[in-house]
């Protein structure tokens, strides 16, 4: 596939109008002003359109799209406790099937290539992702509240077997993570087997940190004074890439770690003003050259993937939250959309238009109202674009959306089943 | 026209399921469960659709279209004084046509149905409003930081004449509104005069009020220690229906006299987080019985008019303010982003789907994968809609956007026109 006359975010973050941009099987083949010489089959006219890195969603939980919109207005503990784990109880596989390719649909609808994924019932998730061409990186949840022998626990023994069977799957677009869920839902002896555990195997893992200020109060009183970041990074959780969803309520000390350990920050802005969980400090982050990427949580608790919006609270709350307009550069936001998000996930040859790269991009339509005129395109995307505006997307050089049509997924079943499933859950027949 | 087999927003901020409404000439004439005996013209199938009252605009500055991205990263003061007074320096009346047709087809596109406007060229403004078939409250900006006699005011002839011309107009689709700018911009005496007059031609009011913290405290210091609020209730700019756009900075006295007086707050949570101005405590104006409308500033601080992206902001801000998730109801910010919309701009019998009622509506796509599953509509309308899943939207009974296409607007024209005039104003030619 070759794209002629189109405008591209390069790999330094610059507009370049009237490019070629040709794909050979997974891979970015050929960025230049040029035509090539060589033919790259199928053209794509991209007059008015920019072709950009797709977002990679660096924190979620695929199978919640079951529980968008299933309860609104309520502090987090009651949310969790009320609605959200009785709710759980009752998931089956059919349900997590179908709730996971809804949120494949979602997300190449709105430019997500590859999502940092925490849930459980993996074989299903897996499967429900393969078959929508997108990448993941899955980990399988880990809890363990009642301290008992990590060695005898289910979850851990499914944990074991998803790395075995699933990590490099599909040529890498399945990769795992392991997941310790988060410091109050396991004990020590836990979190020091599983941080031990994937440094043998030379894993990544995937941790909620810091998200209210109640957890880090109360991981203080636990831990003689040690904040999570303190903690996990004392019984060697950070030894490994390491992807630290939320990062709120956090320190100097604590950034000094995550800079220290390499640790990818992943930023959900729209679920944490959601849940009323506070606001990242992210220009404190950049300024000490952490990576920082950007998540969408569950739609449960967001409750949608426009990664557009999402890119765009992230702007806006950095700024806020400093009371200074001139933080969070368009540049910087876009980096941390797509190249700092392939980098949390180990993805190194991705993130980029760039010659040799994976081809996991997207297609912006430029030629609507909500994008003109342009001074800027790159002041366009972060504050202007909808998610809508996105009409194509690419994972390894496969087409899986492309202008209201989802060419992997089979939307209207996916839609119905969905449905289906969130009902028998609920117990209405 | 009749809609049929499709869900509503009834007058109650509840779903009903199955409805039929009918529209007769620029009014709802018929909503309910049962198939009417008259015929309504054009049949529209609402097969997994929504209709709704469309947006009320509450604050906006439709010709600076031309200035979407075009700076970012700057201070209010460096982002007026360097970039946007020099831009507006070199205004003309054909870019501002070109411009607020431009605003007019991206609202159309996303469910706005009438906009409260403050600005200048207004004849030109009128007739790309007029010729986009969309509602408006105009008012010509005021401003006098000389303290010059208002009598001789070339600015106050043109607000006069607005007001006589345009007031009305088009069986009421333009109301004028008379509009000081803020208490920063004009000097005591001139606000005397404009609320004298204001009163005695049975105008509405448009101000902004409390927007960053240094107007708030300037004015103290200019005023005797009086707030914004406090200095214009007692020059009696408040006693006729007023919009009062932001109120960021305000304290428990003035919530009481935005109370008594019954000004309409419009709220504009992205350009307020985007300029770094503050957030709105809009859960404290609720509590006080407050009428709090939803803005989007003009797209140069927003820099869009998503109003789903709006109203989402809008209720995730006054849940953060208080660290309660538990505040701001999905029907109160619906309710905020219609019907108390509507209230703020006097149109009594606009913003509900009610018979009687002017035919402002918009058709609402829910068979989308971010729609999907419905727990419940209302929650997935404020939370999980993008601004392009409105499909339909509707000023006095007339059909302007629909499906992709804009009925009134020649949007490529449009879109060709305001970039030139932009490139002119530049100097690149």
């Amino acid at each position: 596939m070759l794209f002629k006359n189109i405008s591209i975010l390069d790999e330094n973050f610059e507009i370049k109008e009237d490019m070629y941009v040709g794909i050979k099987g997974n891979k970015i083949n050929y960025v230049s002003s040029e035509a090539p010489i060589l033919s790259f089959g199928d053209l794509y006219d991209g007059k008015n359109k920019l072709l950009m890195p797709g977002f990679y969603n660096a924190h979620g939980h695929s199978p919640m799209s079951l529980m968008r919109g299933y309860s609104e207005n309520l502090s987090l503990q009651n949310w969790l406790t009320k609605k959200i784990f009785p709710f759980e109880e009752k998931l089956y596989r059919k349900a997590v099937y179908w709730a996971t390719q809804l949120t494949m649909a979602e997300s190449m609808r709105y430019g997500i290539v590859s999502t940092t994924d925490m849930y459980y019932f993996i074989d299903d998730m897996v499967r429900a992702i393969v078959k929508s061409g997108e990448k993941c990186n899955i980990s399988r949840a880990l809890v363990n509240p009642s301290g008992a022998n990590p060695d005898g626990l289910e979850c851990v023994k499914e944990m074991k077997e998803t790395a075995l069977t699933y990590h490099g799957f599909k040529n890498d677009k399945i990769l795992v993570d392991n997941s310790i869920h988060a410091e109050y839902t396991s004990d020590e002896r836990t979190v020091r087997y599983i941080a031990e555990y994937t440094k043998e195997m030379g894993l990544g893992m995937h941790v909620h940190v810091s998200e209210t200020e109640l957890e880090t109060e109360e991981c203080k009183q636990r831990h003689g004074g040690k904040t999570p970041i303190e903690y996990f990074a004392e019984v060697g959780l950070f030894d490994t890439r390491t992807t630290a969803a939320h990062c709120i309520w956090i320190n100097d000390n604590d950034r000094d770690i995550l800079k220290e350990k390499n640790v990818n920050v992943a930023s959900n802005p729209i679920s944490n003003l959601k849940l009323a969980s506070g606001i990242c400090n992210v220009p404190k982050l950049y300024e000490k050259g952490i990576n920082v990427a950007i998540g969408t949580d569950s739609v449960a608790s967001n409750n949608n993937l426009d990664f557009f919006e999402e890119i765009k609270t992230f702007a806006l709350l950095g700024k806020i939250k400093n009371n200074d307009p001139s933080l969070m550069t368009p540049k910087q936001v876009l980096h941390s959309a797509t190249r700092s998000g392939a980098l949390s996930q180990g993805r190194e040859d991705c993130g980029l238009i760039k010659e040799g790269f994976k081809a996991d991009m997207i297609v912006v339509d430029l030629n609507v109202p909500n994008m003109q005129p342009i001074h800027n395109t790159i002041n366009n995307l972060v504050y202007s674009a909808s998610g809508k505006d996105v009409c194509l997307t690419m994972v390894d050089g496969r087409v899986l959306y492309k202008d209201g049509e989802y060419l992997t997924i089979d939307v209207e079943s996916v839609m119905y089943e969905t449905n289906y499933a969130k009902n028998k859950i609920l117990g209405m027949f």
